[in-house]
């Protein structure tokens, strides 16, 4: 597992505070910042070979789920134009590899929904030329973008954007985005827990540069952090995502019940801290530099992602399930220099901002001789199943009840005391809660079940019947509300006939 | 006019060469490169305020457009967002201030239309609620887009994306931005000519590094260049831009007929000229260094603007017109070493790259000395109108021809020996060239005239009447071809009837 540990040490796209600011706070919260720019000997560039390693199971199986749940035929029918994004994309290669066989995976499914189509009714297919693919690659501000631009595929088949900022907020217009992509981002979080600096209180970290080995108070920040963080993230994706359109979310995660300690990226955190430790006494760096710092990274369980998502309420999960992320190692012993060159490319910009660029080398040489010493623990330790992979759709319970809050003639909400135990219009006219005016998401669900309706008539509605007793024919929309999505679907309907 | 020379320096997003490819060429042909980049002394950051001077007089015009021409009602009930595009943004922040007026124009022409709107029919004002707007950079690859992205602005109202690559090709999916800005980028041509290079030819361009004070052959052959990177340009744009969006292009210009060498521009590029020249003869650089340099930018005339514009025939033209671009100067001198340092951070790369940055300071330092020289005739030719604004709109006659070609059942182009007389019907069925696949700009172009049509319909049938005398309404559509517009505006018609 400790070269599963080697993949879960990718550092991406983490905000520095909720406001934006990354300088303007006094107190010496840790915050993630960007992997190792340009190509050197440390950069990400050349330095993320394993993180891909550690997800090719987890690609292998959300490609299936690709293909066997994603509804081309449906999301074409949105748009023009199939956008992708990748979430904590870093400086590639990685993100440029896992785009190319999620839209070769897409184009694939396209094709044989339209081949399909083809054959049902050649009539049908008129509509499903190839789409156009544009993928949004996103991380932090400070990323380095400029050698992710350069290092962009040649010969790629998609409109290339980058998109600077962080994911715990909204990235992107509303419903404009058809599949995401995340993989060991989302285990990072926004920022270290305030409370853990607070001397007085039993969550001060003394000594310890993450919750590995703390005591439970210390966890608990570390954890709540983690779910307010997921929260904003959910709710920003839930925006953007159209209805049905996929989200792929690779993490570093732990058995429920398991001591972070007993795991190899656990064990690699301790060493850290005590590397550091021997440091402070020494004399090469102050201890209180130590006690501040706290690696802004928590490692969730199964049953608590399933908590979050299920709280959230607006994806419905596809596939959920914890992995051994060192399987590619074959029961193989773990490479550990390579291991520390992978997380000194992804954490060195943390530690250099807290305790100085000019402790790296020794911090760094540190850790790999303590590693080496335990290399049998972490071997014996290495079939753990410590990472996450959940694949979910845009459209669980939360996003389909938006609107229909109260009767309310000039479109505002209005607290009502009685309990709500009938249903409602939809809110009338054109106010700002107006339905009329906040019905996109809805016309776009509905979109989605037109091919069925239409399908059912054509095979199904005998129209000579129908007619030969009347001049007419009568159609009536059942809880219409007030447009215009009913509109749309009818003439679909009419159409249809 | 020379404090203009200033601002018609900047260096933008100009393709390497057409396959993408910067190194493999081996002849010289020179290139243009994008700004200094990071935010030191001779950044484009920290040196870009004489080309938004130069700018400010167009700006005003082009907002003034936006407010008098551009329909945000139909941009809007085409996308729920809108989406800007600003091409050679370079680092900023020029390009952050001008997004931001543009922006504030489309909300406040939103606004108007909507309470206009609101005004008319309050029924009419449901589907206007403030859109989203997302604005994508563009600038060359090798852009400093680090930058850009730590420099955006803090308070945006829009999302932001960088795209990097060359506008000579297509940037983004069809029919998907809405309006399109590109100042002071368009006159640098993809290359330079490679004919400029051939030693036995009229065209060789020894001892100079321009087209000023050059034989007719080597002037046409960078127009020949401009023509064929404006179609490029303007044909991406084309497909990119949705019916009646709007781009605005700011450009160096000439007025027909004066040769270059007769304003400021052109002085300087005879003295950068003769600067290199010197340099060659004190044995500092190759002379043949300097014959094969040709910088790649080409001034056109009004006039020769237009003929591509109209040729091409994918935009309207709603304003153009040459300006003086010093006219902020209001007769003051020109600051020549002002000028030098922008043209540096403008230049510079392209000059470092073919002679060495090793002599940059040297030729910088010999520009101004033999500028201060001549200053009294740059004041005195401070007033030519050398700059081109073209406020345009996509939907000129060459858009509304496509698909329309022959009558082919299977769907497929045919070569057809006689000669096109009759109007024949779109292609059939659903192949690649067929009109159901290849209607989706049709379409959009008949959605901006649907709300006439609804409000006639609402206003002047008398529905009652028609409906007296028979017990179905019959409508019909002329020129339907094989849908799926058709369905769409009949729609439209019925739920209005």
């Amino acid at each position: 597992m400790a070269e599963g540990g080697k993949g879960t040490l990718q550092v991406s796209a983490v905000s520095m505070n909720l406001n934006g600011d990354r300088e303007n706070s006094a107190i010496p919260i840790t915050t993630s910042l960007p992997m190792n720019g340009g190509k050197g000997t440390y950069s990400y560039f050349n330095n993320s070979c394993s993180q891909r390693q550690c997800t090719e199971d987890e690609k292998r199986k959300f490609i299936e789920e690709i293909e066997q749940k994603l509804d081309m035929k449906k999301l074409f029918s949105l748009s023009n134009t199939i956008r992708l994004a990748d979430l904590g994309c870093a400086t590639g290669p990685n993100t440029f590899m896992i785009i190319q066989d999620i839209l070769e995976a897409m184009q694939r499914k396209h094709q044989s929904q339209l081949s399909q189509s083809c054959f049902n009714d050649v009539q049908h297919s008129d509509d499903h030329q190839m789409p156009e693919f544009q993928v949004f690659f996103n991380d932090q501000e400070s990323n380095d973008f400029n050698t992710l631009f350069t290092s962009l595929p040649q010969d790629r088949q998609y409109f290339a954007a980058g998109v600077p900022g962080s994911f715990h907020h909204r990235l992107f217009p509303e419903s404009s985005i058809h599949f995401v992509h995340t993989s060991l981002c989302l285990h990072w979080i926004s920022k270290s827990p305030e409370v853990l600096q607070n001397k007085a209180s039993p969550t001060w970290n003394k000594g310890r540069i993450h919750h590995t080995s703390a005591p439970d108070e210390v966890v608990e920040a570390y954890a709540s952090q983690f779910v307010e963080d997921m929260e904003n993230f959910l709710n920003a994706r839930a925006k953007e995502l159209v209805p049905e359109g996929m989200m792929v979310m690779i993490l570093v995660g732990i058995p429920k019940g398991t001591p972070y300690s007993e795991i190899p990226m656990g064990m690699m955190c301790n060493c850290l801290s005590s590397s550091l430790m021997d440091m402070a006494k020494e004399g090469i760096i102050e201890e209180s530099k130590v006690d501040s710092f706290n690696l802004p990274f928590y490692a969730a369980s199964l049953e608590e992602m399933e908590e979050i998502l299920e709280k959230n309420g607006c994806f419905k999960i596809e596939r959920m399930e914890s992995t051994n992320p060192a399987a590619y190692l074959k029961g193989g012993p773990v490479d550990i220099p390579a291991w520390v060159t992978n997380v000194r490319a992804a954490m060195e910009g943390m530690f250099a901002k807290h305790f100085g660029s000019e402790v790296m080398e020794e911090m760094f040489g540190r850790l790999t001789d303590k590693l080496v010493d335990i290399a049998d623990l972490i071997n014996s330790r290495c079939e753990v199943k410590s990472q996450l992979l959940a694949v979910l759709k845009q459209g669980g319970q939360g996003t389909s009840q938006v609107s229909a809050v109260s009767v309310n003639l000039n479109g505002d909400r209005e607290n009502s005391a009685k309990p709500v135990t009938v249903s409602l219009p939809m809110n009338g006219r054109n106010g700002i809660y107006s339905y009329s005016r906040n019905s996109y998401h809805q016309k776009l669900s509905a979109g989605l079940e037109k091919g069925k309706i239409i399908e059912e008539i054509e095979q199904k509605l005998d129209m000579k019947k129908l007619s030969s007793s009347s001049n007419t024919i009568h159609v009536a929309d059942l809880g219409c509300s007030t447009g215009p999505n009913t509109f749309m679907i009818i003439h679909d309907i009419l159409e249809a006939m």
